[in-house]
């Protein structure tokens, strides 16, 4: 079969010093590091959404798409099958173990909830197939609830129950595929969770809804016997003006409020923690301290732009402290590293779809090889030990033991206690971690 | 006894074509709208902090002060009582209901902890003499667990549990000095509670500290009976990289996972709230909805400048919005809204100081009359609930109660629901508020 | 004929105590304030992109649009005059004296550029028509040179010259169309004149064919005698990276590097003025000050939004620094107030737009009205000469004149001097300011 | 001598395998690259402000210095002469060739301007002697006028022609100094040069009173003989709300309008373009397009935090296109690379300023090896180049040489041009940049 990306070459490992443009430099997936290949650690997928449904429109130049792909026209199912025969070749070229879905995105919306259903049923069951054939499995499933005119104010979070119920149907279809499909996970997105003003919104009740929804996502889980993890995707804001999902502290409080801590893990998107104030690594360590360290979703921002770029990475020495958060967490579990993310739009050609996910992986690579030995030298987990050794002793232990202030107080003042500063070396380990990249 | 405001008026409420600018153009003090009056709804307070211990420093002018006033040099203690002095006639000047304090503003820091606490209690002595003949309350007290740098790695969340012994001794001796005033409520502001790098942070094991501290404040508290609210005041980053009490929705999942839901709540800053990204109401709405809004702070913000610039509101349209959160909630109780602004530093004669206040309390009554009459109006609360209608209807209450994605799935296919998109009318609502202002 | 607003009434001016949201509460178009009307001071006018081309599409919702307007399907060419048709009826009933337009917002693109001009010359001869009957005025026109996938790396500033050829034909037509339609302006806005990444780009190069194509529109301006001002946009980013019309300044340095200060003014927008960091009043000061003020596009952004959300004005307050600057500068001459503002996207009603233009003039003319009666108290502008007054003096007078560093060190020297701090009464200024909102 | 370095080792370079922390792992000052040393590309200077004075204070921590230091105590002639001491002695443990500083940096402000010139004299004049004991050279001087209060309204923009003609004075002193140090630059920083309201500010008149002070500099200059470059440096804003240097394009056109295009060039600091919403690499590409580059102050800002942090570089990835810019100009001539960069508060040891200068030389370092290389394969220019190769035909030509609209238009129709997009291929460069990081 043909395909848009039938003149492009299989992707292989090279070494640092290939010039090979279609070749790997860092991402060797057999290579074993900390006792797991580079693939098991990274668990890398393709993003079907952003890699073969989004066609270079933006807010200036609607209309029908930039990119020359072939199953952008034609008959809505034949094109997506079309669509899912290129994207299986893509996948095979580029040879990453994992993919991702948008149950609309790989298959068109029907006139009603039942034909959808039935439309998505023939994509899948030829994407079952493509996966047999191919090897690639599913890092997970998701369902569209934000591009039909029908969730404009929300799905879960609709002033309508109506739309919430149909937001329902569509999740059930949704991951039971995923569970059909062996994904190892389930994600959610709410990109219309959210409010653009609040005149016009009950916040509290739509928290509730949301609540509820979330709930209903994870009794229906058990129900079915799917084993992989509901992830939320937090992201503060776009499209609407404030998410509910606005970043990892605040979906634990949320998880808390609605008894689902323990039932559902974070999806956490590098360019969405930058746009909620974040650094990367802060939302990894956030998770990780609060025990909902998912998955991820792999790209970059621009520090200069409000909005979601979706790059693909390209600074290893950026993701570093991330990978060492992961590292130092115990890794991804079942989670994964989806590339949410796009070429640029003048990157029209089909290879240049290609090669963006060759520098990714490469990037994800690296980073990983440098944060896993300098987590082997164990210098930097030694220094942080030692700063804060002082907890070990008995003033340490009583504090945490639940000395009260009166405890305290007369401590301070029966020994006058006058502690020193002492330097916390920031520098010093920025240097040592720069020694390892 | 001669202060550096001597020579200016006592500031009278005399409507909104007085020319005068030592007068209230809004602020009717005694007016009685929605069964209270303006000064019961608002409870405002001045900040002794900004108004009387920053002279003007700025990080391009470090040394002495700019502004000129005698308490900036001469003997530590001597100095602080004439502070005090001066502090008070600018309250009894200005006509507010309450004051504000940290322990290390109103007096100066001693050798050893005892030698401090001594110096808190001379001065304080002399203020509740000043609070009894001036009337003025306290609406709350904190502790600077910021400046001295015993505390330039945290106070809860130092590497050094002498550290959190020293801070707790703080404390205790700050609440129990808020108490024996009178205090409405006692604040903690977690300026240094955070971290410059994760390099050499153990974010758990911080956050667990924290968690502690709070606990036995709370414990403190109810031990001397003190019946006013613990407050955390949240805020992102400034001076640390990353602050722990980041916005309201994180400092609830705080709460919950350390067990201190229904004990502590918020003292909301504007200017912290933009800083986090969050609109001012966002941060209020989201504190009423999560039974968290405790107090206000009330300044603004640059919209163009990435730091807390503490100004004195002057835009009323700006604040209507968070002014309804508040009233649709049922108000403050007994927190309020205390200035948390300070005059920019070119504003050096003492007038300025007045005028500046003048202006803020002005801005804070102005946009509450509106929101008042609004909300009295019942127009957009009426629009909200016929948004939400649906809600009441069978299908809701269905969903509210459980209903599986199963059941809802068989629903939409059974009665073909396709429910359709319904304006928000968002424009509509914004003239709506706009007759109002 | 029968449009989508045939059921919407004609708006009227009814004061500050109507409450029918169809009327004007402040606009009040012949009410003269400082020798003019108010729709003379204002101009303003209605944007035909954002009000009858844009569909409600965002990022997330690719594909149709959102929108149900009869227009949005059909024959091209049939469709554009229906939507003419229907933003005439819409012109009528909002009454506003202008609108503007973009030459493939009112006709579709052809197979060809002759094509392309003759469907523009279609629907343009019935517009011509439409404004004979409706008396509404055109405060611009302009070209699109950024949806068309051939402008995607750019419009003049073009790896491939004949893509700059091909805008330098469409802006012949554009321009043309502008001067027959009695155009006070025409409009450039280089959305696509910037960059993505430096890597791919040649800076010196790109500025220096964006400054020949300036120039080259100016030299045709002079030739087919039109007389109306040639304006630049300024938007500091998005859709790219990087814009070269970044803002005031930037364009400033721009037209004096090519020859072309004293032909060109600015378009400045609200909402790009905060991107690119800046107040709006900021913009309109400085274009102000440096001879270049020449139209204004009326919108907001979100303050907590990284992108162009293209509101309606809704805070009077926040405008009346912007439009005291206007009104110092002696108002807009030809330039005006255009909207490029566009209702949200769950603003699906025709009403909505109608709802959304009415709040957003009245806001304009709230602003200007409190502006007006500011300066006509002088009272700002006396505050200012006497801040400045030392400069009429005779030391003041010698360093415009050009003293020489070595004079005034001598004259300091001599004459001992040590001059004082004076405060800049920051806060009195906007106290007095709030004194007419 | 014994200074608080004095326990520390000197630093020399031992190669990227050293584990070191005080050794250079990428600076070989000698090393030969692009037919230049190292040091001599590079040309490092340490920053005497941020390295000697400041204490580790913050707008949280007004009062004394945090840093103990000797010189912060004790008469302040002595304590400036103990500071340069230890500054020299630190200067030589390092090994870089430069240093910078701020006349009211090195020696206190007097009484008078007579006795503060005395005072800087004293200590310049054992600075003299230090720099030829240490061949340690001066990369640039400059005059503080952004501390004292008498500057709080602006040095050349200050509402009083006194303050003008103080800060002539001081200027006069600085620059008189700094050629007699033989040094390559002098540096205008506008701290304070800019305006907080718009309501007490006369922007146009500010505007002509800073290009009449710079001329007077210019002017003084050449009288005196100094050869050295005159740099102004940009930001945006802080301490000021709007300053106005605010970037490399703002500041084009300030010297256009003031006739000093030539006389003027540009110190560009990592931190301020990022402040001004730019990338760094922009800023230098930008003034390298517009002939104004001059010199770099190096440092980087926080991704997250919207203030000057002036942290140490240390992503050596992050600097490559910008050291790529650099070169493609050709270098930076008498310019060089100073450390506008400062430790975090919490490294109060000796030690970590060292440290601190270590990672941030070896991060230029490496930055400008890899850009060194990657400029020496030809290409990423060659990619360039050949992207803009169409602009060499007749075409390019004659649109360059001056071709009209109409003509153009005309030759789009005859020839019936249609240009087709062609990919930007940006993830390929970006890949390619990353084979030698």
């Amino acid at each position: 079969m043909s395909t848009v990306f039938s003149e492009l070459p299989t992707v292989r490992y090279e070494g640092p010093s290939s010039t090979n443009p279609f070749a790997f430099r860092w991402y060797d997936a057999q290579r074993v590091v900390l006792g797991k290949t580079l693939a098991e650690h990274l668990r890398p997928a393709v993003c079907y959404w952003h890699s073969f449904c989004w066609g270079g429109q933006d807010p200036f130049a609607l209309g029908g798409p930039l990119f020359d792909r072939p199953w952008f026209s034609g008959a809505p199912l034949a094109a997506a099958q079309l669509k899912l025969d290129n994207a299986f070749d893509f996948f095979r070229r580029l040879g990453l173990p994992f993919w991702c879905f948008h149950d609309r995105d790989v298959a068109p919306e029907g006139a009603t909830l039942s034909e959808s259903n039935a439309l998505l049923d023939a994509v899948l069951e030829r994407a079952a197939r493509q996966m047999q054939d191919s090897g690639v499995r599913l890092l997970w499933g998701t369902a569209n609830l934000f591009s039909h005119p029908r969730y404009m104010s929300g799905a879960a979070t609709n002033p309508d129950p109506e739309v919430f119920a149909y937001a329902a149907a569509q999740v059930k279809h949704a991951i039971e595929w995923t569970h059909r499909l062996g994904g190892a996970n389930y994600v959610l997105w709410g990109g219309r969770e959210g409010y653009e003003s609040l005149l016009n919104t009950d916040l509290k009740r739509e928290l509730d809804q949301y609540g509820r929804f979330l709930a209903a996502v994870v009794e229906h889980k058990h129900k079915i016997g799917f084993t992989g993890t509901i992830l939320i995707e937090p992201k503060p804001q776009e499209p609407t003006k404030h998410q509910y999902d606005y970043d990892s502290a605040t979906v634990d409080g949320f998880l808390r409020r609605y008894g689902l801590q323990g039932e559902v893990k974070l999806n956490l998107e590098v360019n969405h923690a930058t746009l909620a104030g974040h650094s990367f690594e802060h939302e990894v360590a956030t998770a990780a301290a609060l025990g909902l360290l998912g998955s991820i979703d792999a790209n970059r921002g621009d520090e200069q732009l409000g909005w979601d770029t979706d790059q693909f990475p390209n600074n290893h020495v950026q993701l570093v402290p991330a990978m060492l958060e992961i590292i130092r967490h115990g890794g991804l579990g079942q989670g994964g590293m989806n590339f949410d993310a796009k070429v640029r739009r003048q990157s029209i050609d089909p290879e240049d779809l290609l090669i963006g996910h060759i520098g990714g992986i490469d990037t994800l690579a690296r980073a990983f090889l440098c944060a896993a030995e300098l987590q082997a030298s164990g210098e930097l987990e030694r220094a942080v030990e030692q700063r804060y050794a002082g907890w070990q002793g008995e003033l340490g232990q009583a504090i945490l033991g639940g000395a009260s202030l009166e405890t305290l107080a007369q401590r301070v003042q029966a020994q006058d206690l006058s502690p020193q500063p002492r330097s916390g070396r920031q520098e010093r380990l920025e240097n040592l971690v720069n020694r390892f990249v």
